[in-house]
């Protein structure tokens, strides 16, 4: 018997699924943690204007790019080995979307590298480091939780995720906003603003997909698929 | 015996299978039919100053939402009925990857709606309209052949996809320079100059999209993941 407590995925999957998913769990956290540390160095090779850490981030999503491979893959040879039913199917599947959307913020993290690296080139510090040091401490903070969340299938927490995706848009709705200000007063500001521009939107962008991750995890803890419901909805589902 | 030529999907599927296969590609191609349209009637709207088709295509991306979730749900059921083999279940797996980009392209386009809306609202006719239309048609044909390479399992017109698609980037990147310019030359043009960078990184974002179910096409037909491989290699792939 598995210690329940472990047993996150609930009885109704056979107890060999059951390990198998552990392990493309343990997989997809890896991911998740090189994920994680490569926003975070793309945001500190930007700030700190190292282009040795920047490049070092943009060839490390080629790591990050061969784990979606290999966790895909891994994914279909649980199916085709378990042939599980229709239920516990969705889970599996669950996995091989989250995973799209880990290689996506990883995507964004090279993004942002690469500005880093233009940025390093041209010597230049823009204006709205603030900005993107506070947007970018919110979305690393999500995507630990979203891990997180998904590790302990956790749908509050995934919950909480979703409502702090929505303070994100606030907040680079709102730095957007100063900056096209700040274009305005000097256009010699213009383009390294937008420079800022599009490192903001990159963060916004894996503050959306930390947020897809928490909607899979509330399907798998509660079974329901909470995509483009209202949030009144979302939260009447985890309260269950 | 099904007729040769309409069993795209190679000898080694089951018959049975290959009709609920069959059935999946047909969702897919409504699906895919409906976000063309949503990106052609965004791209309309903003251009002619139209609020009411914007509002109409804003609407309309439910509908795109609601057919990916049917989409997911029906694949999942084939998986749990059909039991295939991981050789053939890559192949339902590649149609539930697409299926997400499908409903991303549709999210770009609401995007590209609700901008519209805005302009309307302030009945502004901003510059940059020449580069949407142009990039605009660019990504609306790459949408139909992704379809239709996709119907036919055409590998080779899926790689002139992926190359159109680094014409598109730089296409997009000209007319973001060519933006900035103007922005430059008077501080008055920057808030609607942002309005079409934003749109213009939609339609940009599209053609990604486009590109991803491309090289799902290739994989299908080729039985080789393309994803993140250099141009050099997928031409060797598509030439086997």
């Amino acid at each position: 018997m598995p210690n329940k407590k472990d047993d996150v995925y609930g009885d109704h999957i056979s107890e060999k699924f059951n390990d198998e998913l552990t392990e493309l769990k343990t997989q997809f956290l890896n991911m998740g943690g090189l994920v994680e540390s490569q926003v975070e160095h793309a945001i500190q090779a930007l700030v700190d204007n190292d282009g040795q850490l920047a490049e070092q981030t943009r060839l490390n999503d080629k790591i990050v790019d061969k784990m979606e491979r290999d966790l895909d893959e891994e994914a279909i040879l649980v199916i085709a080995r378990r042939q599980p039913t229709a239920r516990d199917l969705r889970l599996v599947i669950s996995v091989i979307k989250m995973v799209a959307d880990l290689e996506r913020m990883g995507d964004e993290a090279k993004k942002i590298a690469k500005m880093a690296i233009k940025l390093s080139e041209e010597g230049q510090a823009p204006r709205g480091y603030i900005e993107i040091r506070h947007i970018g401490n919110h979305v690393m903070s999500m995507i630990h939780d979203a891990l997180d969340a998904f590790a302990r299938l956790d749908s509050e927490q995934a919950l909480r995720i979703m409502k702090e995706d929505k303070q994100v848009d606030e907040e680079y709705q709102a730095a957007a906003r100063a900056l096209l200000t700040f274009m305005m007063e000097d256009t010699r500001n213009i383009s390294r603003c937008m420079m800022v521009m599009w490192v903001l939107r990159a963060l916004e962008r894996i503050g959306d997909h930390a947020c897809n991750i928490a909607e899979h995890v509330i399907f798998m803890a509660k079974g329901e698929d909470v995509r483009h419901s209202p949030m009144e909805e979302t939260e009447k589902v985890v309260g269950r």
